[in-house]
C-alpha cells in the first residue's frame, strides 16, 4: 500500500478522514487499522469487550461508552471502580469542570477541587455519591447477603435512569460490568461502612471470576477493545486467554511497551501469552484515548450502521 | 542552587553519583530530591507504603523489594496479583529469561514462552504454581473460611522459605501486603476453581479496605513510594487519603501526566485530594523503574545505614 | 466551562468532533484549544510560521502543508532537509510504502529499503532525487554563486510542477522556506560534490539568517504552529523572539516537557524567553502530529472557509 | 540469560550497579548492554561519534562530555548550537539555577530568567556571550574571510581556558566538533550582525560536510553514541552511512519509535539505511540522558582505564 497525500475537503466527516488515514504513516495508519478491526469484531459477531480506566469516564467519554452499549457495541465491559462512582454521580447530577494541569493544587485544596490532569471533580460530588449509595446497599443487603460484584453492579444501573449513564445502560441492555478492585474507591470506603454493621454481608469477587470467565467459551469469537492499561485491560485478556484467545483486539494506550508494563504491552506480546490467537487482527495505537477512541470508533460505527449493524 | 558539571571520579559509588545528581538537571536533579524525601520519611518514622506492579517483579527487583522489607524501610506494601504469583514461582524454583522486546510472539507461544517486554516466563513456571497453590488453598479452608486478602497472603509468605521473596519477608517482619484485585491472574483462577468444590469459601475484599484504613492513622506520619501505576499507587494514597494524607511521598513512574491517568497522576495532583499534605516533601520521577529505583533507593539506603537506621 | 458527556451522531464532521473536544478532559480539550488558537492567528492577520520535522513530509502530510501554503494559511515554514529532498522525490514521480514498524531491518537493507518509522522509502527514489538535483545546481551557479538558502529553495520550487508540492506551493505563493541545517541530508551530499568543482560556489546561512529576522517585525502580529520539534521549531521562535514575541502559539508534539528538549519545551516555557509574548494565546497537545494535525487544522480550516477567509 | 534478583550491597559502585543491570529486566538490560557496546567500541579502535543536543549541555552534562574527549572516548562531536553558546557562557563565568518545571513562566520574563525545563539562564548569561564573541569574530575575519563551520569552532575553542569546556578539550585535542545549523541561536544572530558590516565574511557549511564525510572511511570502524535526537544524531548517523555504515551505536533517547522521527528511531531501524552495518552491535534505551548516560558511559570507563585504555 503506498503512502497517499493527505488533502483536506469542504465539510469532510470523521468517516473520510479516518479512511484516509489508512493511508498516513505512523500512529495515523495503526488507528485506521484499529478501525477495521472494531468493524470485523462486529461482522464476525465476536463477543466484544470493551476495557477503560477511569480517567476516561472523568473525561467526557462516558456518555460515548453508554451509546457504545446501547448500540450492541460492547458485550463485557471491564473497568474500575473510580469511573463507576463518577457515572453515578453524573447520573444523579454532578457536573465536572474542565481546569487546567497547572492549577494550584493547594489552592484547589482548600476550595475542596479534586483534580484529574486538566480536569476537576467537587468534594461535594463524592457526597452525593455517598447520600446516594447508603440506602442502596441496606436495599441489596435485604435482597441476599453475598454478592458478586458484577450482580451488584448491575442493580446499581437499575437503580439509575440516566441515557448516558454506563451502569444504566449496561443493565437495561445485559451487559455484565466486571470490576475486579470494587474495593478501590470511595465505593470500597462505604462498603467496608456498610459490612461494619452487617458482617454477613459479602462481596464475591472469586464468585465473579467464574462470572467473566463463563461469559463467552472457546466456540465464540471475542474480541478486545481495550482503552488504556490497568487491571481493566488484564482482566479481559486474562478471560480471553482461558478461554482460548481473542480472534480480535484493539489497544489504545499511552503507554509504550519499552517498560514492560501492562498499559505499554502489546497486541503482538499478547500472542505469545495466547491472549490474542496467533493469526488474529489486532491493533496497538499510541496516543491519549480522548481522541484516538472517538476516531476509531466513530468511522467503525458510520460504517456498521451502513450495513445496518447496530442496535435500535 | 547552581547547576554543576557532571564529571566522572574513578570508583565512584551509587550514593556519591546521586548526590552530584543534585546538581544536574531534569529527571536527575528530581531523583536526587526522591531520594532525600525517602531519607525523610525514615528519619521521621513516617509509616512507609510502598506500591509496585507486577512487572517490576518479573524485572527482578523482586530480591531489592524483599530486602528493602527486611531492611524496615517499608511497612506496607501494595502489589497486583501477578507479581505475587510470580514470587512464588521464584520462591519455588522458576527461573525467569531475559529475551528481546522483537521477539517473534507466535514462535514463543508454540514454545510455551509468555513474553513481558524483554522477558520470558516459562508455562511451566505457571504450572510449578498451580502445583503448589492447590494443597495450600486446602489447608488455609481447613483453618477458616472467610479470609481477608491480605491475612491469607501473610499465610502464603509463611510457607514460604526463600530470603529474596517479597511474601516471605513481608510475613516474617510482620508487613501486610494488600492486593486489592487478588483475583486478576492464575490465582484467581485458582481460587474460584477452589470456590467451585468449597461454596462457603470467602475471600473478603471489604474486610481487608478496613485492614489497610486502619493499618495508619491521622496521627501517625505517612510516607508513599509508589512505583509506576495502577490500582497499586491509587490504594495505597486512598489509604492515605482517607488517613489525613501522607507528609512524603515520592512517585516513580515512566507515564506522563498529559493523559490524566493514575499512572501519570502526579505528587502535585496528590495535594488537591488531600492525598498528600499541602506542605508535605513530594517527588515525582519520569523513568523506568528498574533504573530510578535503585538509584533512588540505593542513595537512601547508604546514608540510613551509615546513621544506624536501617534493621538489622 | 462544564465537562460534556461525548456522543457519536450519524454523519459528525470533523469540525463537529473538534468543536465537541472543547467540552472532553486530557489532550481533546488542548486539541480544542489549539484549534482556536490557529483561527485567531488568520483572523488577526498574524504572520503564520508554520514548522514540521522531515518524517512529518514522509507520512503523507505533504499534501496538507502545500495545501495549507495554498490557502493562505502559512506564511513562512521552517523544516529539516530530509523533508524537501522528499518533497523533490514525490514531486518527480517517487511513491512510499507503507509497512511495519517490526520489519526486518537487515532484510530490508538488502532489498534496497529505507525504513522511516512504519514507512519505507527506496534507495531509487534517492537516486532520482540525485539526477535531478545534479543539473539544477549547475543552472543555479550559471545564475549566480552565492545562494542563501532561502532563494535557493525557492529556485528548486519554480522548477517543480506538482500541486501537492510543498516546495512548489511556496514558491508559487511567495512563502519562504527556510531550512537551518540544509546539508543535513543527501542534498548537503551533493552540495558538497559540486562544490568541489565550483569551489565558489557558497550557500549563505548567515545571510538565511538575516531573511528570516527580517521576514517579521515586532509591530507585525505573529503566530507559530509547530509540529514536532527540532531546529525547525526553534528557529521560529527564535525568529518571533528577537521580534518581540508571538502573540500565538500552538506546538504538537509527542514529546514531554520533562526531559528539557526543544521538542518537549511547552509554550508556556516559551514566555519565559519572550518567545511568545506573556499574554499570548497558546495550547500544547500531546499526540502523533499525524492525527492532531489534520484535526486541530481542519476545524480551523472549516471556520474560516465560512467565513470567507481563505485564499482562492 | 536468566533474570537475578537485584541487591542492594553496602558502599555499591556504579561500575557493579551497572553490571547488575545486565540481569534485570526492561530497560536496565538494555543500558547494560549500552555500557558494553562503548567498551567494544574503544576496544576495538573505532572512531567514536558524541552526539548531544544544547539541553544536556544545559543540564550539566557538559563537564562530563569535555572530560570524556579529555580521556580519548570522543573522536567526533556533533550537536547543536545553542549547546555551545552555552558552554561559552560557562567557560566565561556564568552559572546557570536549578529552578522548577512549574515556575511561573510570565514572572521569570520580568525577571529576565528564561527557562529550559527545570533550569533557570539569565539573560545577563546571553549579554556576556555576545560581549565575548563580537571581537572574537573580528579576530577570525582578520586571519581568513571564509570559515568552515568546525575549523571557526577550534578557533573558538582555543580562546577558552576551562578544564571542563567542551569546545576547549575538543580543540586542545583534536576532536572536530560539527554543529550543521550554526545559525540556530544567539550565535546565528552574532554572525549576522557581523556579515552586516563584513559582506564577504563566509560561514561555509557546505565544505563542512566534506570534513566530516572525510573525518572518517570505509576502512576504519565507527561506532555512534548519540544522545537525544534532533539533527545532531543524523548527521552523525548520515556519515557513518556514507562511510559503510557503523560497527557500533548506542541511542540514549526519551523519544519513541512509535511516531516515525528521528528523535525516537532505533538502532534498529538504523539498519535498513545503512547507518549501522547488519551485523554491528547496537542498543537503544529509553529515559532520561541525565542519568542514563552518566551510568552507561561511567560503567565503560572504569572497565577501560582498568584495562588502561583511557588517555591520560
Amino acid at each position: 500500500m503506498k503512502v497517499k497525500d493527505f488533502k483536506w475537503k469542504k465539510g469532510i466527516k470523521v468517516k473520510e478522514m479516518v479512511e484516509s488515514f489508512g493511508n498516513l504513516g505512523f500512529q495515523s495508519i495503526e488507528l485506521a487499522k484499529a478501525s477495521e478491526v472494531i468493524v470485523k469484531m462486529k461482522k464476525n459477531s465476536a463477543k466484544i469487550f470493551l476495557t477503560f480506566t477511569s480517567n476516561m469516564v472523568t473525561s467526557g467519554l462516558r456518555g460515548f461508552f453508554a451509546q457504545i452499549v446501547k448500540l450492541g457495541m460492547a458485550d463485557v465491559l471491564v473497568t474500575t471502580v473510580g469511573g463507576l462512582e463518577e457515572d453515578i454521580m453524573k447520573a444523579t447530577g454532578a457536573k465536572f469542570d474542565i481546569g487546567k494541569f497547572e492549577a494550584d493544587d493547594v489552592e484547589l485544596h482548600e476550595q475542596g477541587v479534586n483534580r484529574v490532569g486538566n480536569l476537576f471533580i467537587n468534594t461535594e460530588s463524592y457526597m452525593k455519591f455517598e447520600d446516594w449509595i447508603g440506602p442502596v446497599l441496606q436495599q441489596l443487603y435485604d435482597k441476599k447477603k453475598r454478592w458478586a460484584v458484577s450482580e451488584l453492579l448491575k442493580e446499581l444501573g437499575l437503580l439509575l435512569d440516566d441515557e448516558n449513564s454506563i451502569l444504566y445502560q449496561a443493565a437495561k441492555n445485559d451487559v455484565p460490568v466486571f470490576c475486579p478492585a470494587i474495593t478501590d474507591g470511595a465505593f470500597g470506603f462505604h462498603l467496608y461502612l456498610f459490612q461494619q454493621n452487617h458482617p454477613d454481608f459479602v462481596v464475591d469477587v472469586v464468585q465473579d471470576f467464574g462470572n467473566i470467565l463463563l461469559c463467552t467459551s472457546h466456540d465464540e469469537k471475542k474480541g478486545v477493545i481495550a482503552l488504556g492499561g490497568s487491571i481493566s485491560k488484564h482482566h479481559a485478556i486474562l478471560c480471553t486467554l482461558l478461554n482460548g484467545g481473542a480472534e480480535f483486539a484493539v489497544y489504545l494506550t499511552t503507554a509504550h511497551k519499552t517498560s514492560g508494563s501492562m498499559s505499554g504491552a502489546t497486541t503482538n506480546e499478547a500472542k505469545s501469552w495466547g491472549k490474542v490467537k496467533d493469526d488474529s487482527d489486532i491493533a496497538t495505537v499510541i496516543g491519549d484515548v480522548t481522541f484516538t477512541f472517538p476516531l476509531a470508533m466513530i468511522r467503525a460505527l458510520e460504517q456498521l450502521d451502513e450495513e445496518g449493524l447496530l442496535n435500535g
